[in-house]
């Protein structure tokens, strides 16, 4: 790779250009719903979808000859967060110009919430909306959380972009270049992963009675941890048998993609002893028998009920999905303070999840343990160990900074959204559900509200932190540092 | 020092009766304004006192031939968490036997309070508590910062206690032994140092009309950052000078005591290159910039009431003394949401003053930015500096683990507290307030709260997290890992 002292623009525009290519042709998948539904927004989509894909063909064409070489670790991480700026940017169009969300910010929050996979609204009455534009909605969930999977799991790592290696390390077992050395190959197997888990649960939701227009746009928001619905109340409303297989499915998109990989293969043991996957499940596990416990001896609700809603909320909001079936924040102090406590857990490395993800929360629980014995014997080298294997110090010192820099964008957002005028449980909800990429937070942003009633510069930030945490702080952050463009 | 597998419970114990003579002492100095106020309690203080002592002299007496070169690091560690546990448990007696704290749970946790500086108090009705009673509580805050001060600042980095041992790099320019090679002389020069400030605010607070009694005991409660006072609203109904003379002297006591000696030795340029200093400083002036234009432009307070109130909160708060001058919680949202982020900050290592600590915060702030550097040049080593001179790389990373630890804690503890009934902000409040040794806390733990109506389980559970804070978590953590123990 050339290491140029000036960034290489063109290279940069050039792919950018080509995904908004891609991101105009997704446009038009909702045409055939808005059709069917004899909605009008169908003019809307294919208008913004041209546009997108005018825009991209120039910035493609133009930079044409741009040499694909000259992609640098930093043309690297500009095209990374540009790209989901770009997405949002063009893809909040068919809202905004069909009028269905007046105002772009809305309309761009709303499309950011939905690249990140977060799943925060502005929308107060989702029925209403036209199909069409719905479709494209959860369209955004299924896009960013394949963006995700690819860039952290077949293209940084690969790269060798700095910090991001980590996830090499990370992912235990079989490293990317196990799992076959060219980056487009794991995309495709990736891919086609994702692709079989959504049409399964599509069919499974279908099964349950639920039309094939839900069961999609239901199955999207599932697969990418993502959380935009179609009905008002979320998943309330539907059956046991649906608000399980949603369940199910949110586990397994909260599962790193390279373990689905090995269950295809049959490698049954090696998945099983994977301890980011038990940590994973025994967080889940262990919340849900606190919470359901609340909430059936404080007189909530009866067993199955309460296993199956404290079950759902636990696993809805590990993921960073964002789905409910319940006000939460009507349950007892204790079961929502749990549920508070695990907007700052996070899905497993390498999935659709957002947040600060468990595999970092397992490498600080176990350095911390450490710190105690390395007091006791100062001298010995201690390392801490992931699925057996020494966690080198660089890693771990990462993961506490990352931790570090988290908590206090959370602490630093929580204050600027008080400044706004937003209350204390609003504020560090809005932030931590945002920064977690989670969507419902608690007070008046919580499992029953929304972000209209935000103000618009607080819309902004929060888009921003959607932002910041979907690309894991370091890749946006980096772009603010001054040695970043002196190099 | 000896490694025996077995702990010298010989040492251990001659020490703390040692210690426990001294407090039994100490514990008949509230006689005196007993007597002049006319009040019955110094039966109480001289029974409880002579128990006490006879208590120790028996410890001392059973324990005397037992070597004092058998204190290992082990032994260390015990004499420290347990002289705290053992002065609380005597030092509650005359609180008790009195009858004028009727429950021993509460008279521990009014204690523990005090002698670890924390200030948060179970009474109700301060003023109708006898003389000598009241002078013995403020006494406890004035034992426990002096204690903290001689142990973090001459006996454990000398002794080299593991993890403590950063103090004396934390310290900056001179080290312990800079200062003097024997414990015994530097102990004797803080001492003096506090007791000088202690009757220098004495007399400042007398000049201001207040009686000798009231203004000991607020001395006692600044300069040990304790908080404990003698009004039922706390510094409320004093004057503006009394106020400014307190704020003062709060900030005195949250700055490092090696700092105070290098300023009577006229080493004025050194004290002011100090970096903690310097950072101590700008986050309590930033914030009281903050909070007063908060309260200001909020049309609460006139201006020189604004600035006068939000500085006396920070620097309350933030050396972790707990005084209030008045309900911060009746503010805008945005400036009681400053005072709660404030109270994870804590004063300065070597201080009285409880919390993580500027010095922790400053190296995770700079190790924070210096990541993202490290995200470009990953093959560069660039360390953290502290006054112009590398950290090393374990203290960054003890100060991380520190950090997370601290985070745990507040997070477990709140929930703990949430599960006793507590409500949100109650329970978030109480906790951080224990933990950071501050007093009072959020919700009905707030300023003009108190914790009389918490269980008796949660006073026992926050009493331990006053430990917890004041000896900075691994001393008393420590004491619960198996490695400890065996050794």
């Amino acid at each position: 790779m050339p290491r140029n002292s000036k960034i290489n623009t063109g290279i940069v525009s050039k792919i950018i250009g080509l995904l908004l290519l891609i991101e105009g042709v997704f446009m038009l998948s909702g045409i055939p719903f808005s059709l069917y539904y004899g909605d009008q927004d169908w003019t809307f989509l294919l208008g913004s979808g041209a546009f997108t894909m005018i825009s991209g063909l120039l910035a493609y064409s133009l930079n044409k000859q741009a040499d694909n070489n000259g992609i640098g670790k930093r043309e690297g991480y500009i095209i990374v967060s540009f790209s989901w700026i770009a997405f949002s940017v063009f893809g909040a169009l068919p809202f905004w110009m069909s009028g269905a969300i007046p105002s772009y910010t809305d309309a761009f929050f709303e499309t950011m919430s939905g690249f990140t996979t977060t799943g925060a609204s502005i929308l107060t009455d989702i029925e209403s909306m036209p199909k069409g534009l719905l479709f494209w909605r959860s369209m955004t969930h299924w896009l960013g959380g394949m963006g995700i999977i690819v860039l952290f799991l077949a293209i940084l790592p690969l790269l060798g972009i700095g910090g991001m290696q980590m996830f090499t390390a990370e992912v235990p077992g079989p490293s990317p270049d196990k799992l076959h050395p060219r980056i487009k190959e794991t995309a495709k197997r990736l891919w086609v992963i994702y692709v079989a888990l959504t049409l399964v649960q599509t069919g499974l939701l279908m099964a349950g009675g639920m039309p094939l227009f839900d069961s999609l746009c239901h199955a999207f928001g599932t697969m990418a941890t993502g959380g935009f619905g179609t009905q008002n109340d979320s998943i309330a409303g539907y059956s046991p048998y649906i608000q399980y297989v949603i369940t199910l499915f949110m586990i397994l998109a909260g599962m790193n993609f390279t373990l689905h990989f090995l269950l295809i293969k049959g490698e049954w043991r090696r998945v099983g002893r994977n301890d980011e996957l038990r940590f994973y499940l025994f967080v889940m596990g262990l919340s849900t028998l606190i919470i359901a416990a609340a909430v059936y001896f404080g007189h909530f609700l009866g067993a199955e009920e309460a296993f199956r809603h404290a079950l759902f909320q636990v696993v809805s909001i590990v993921t960073s999905t964002g789905f409910v079936t319940t006000d939460y924040l009507l349950w007892p102090t204790l079961a929502w303070f749990v549920l508070f406590m695990l907007m700052f857990t996070g899905g497993s490395a390498g999935s659709t999840g957002g947040g600060i993800k468990m595999v970092r929360h397992l490498i600080l629980f176990r350095n911390s343990f450490l710190e105690l014995k390395r007091q006791i014997h100062p001298q010995a080298v201690i390392p801490v160990r992931l699925n057996k294997k020494p966690v080198s110090q660089d890693i771990v010192f990462n993961v506490l900074a990352f931790f570090l820099i988290y908590m206090t964008i959370f602490a630093g957002g929580s204050l600027i959204m008080t400044f706004m005028g937003l209350d204390f449980s609003t504020a560090m909800g809005s932030v931590i559900a945002s920064l977690g990429n989670i969507g419902p937070g608690l007070g008046s942003v919580g499992p029953v509200g929304n972000y209209s009633a935000i103000p618009d510069a607080g819309k902004w930030f929060l888009s921003f932190l959607m932002l910041l945490g979907r690309l894991e702080l370091f890749t946006v952050l980096i772009l603010f540092s001054r040695a970043f463009w002196r190099h």
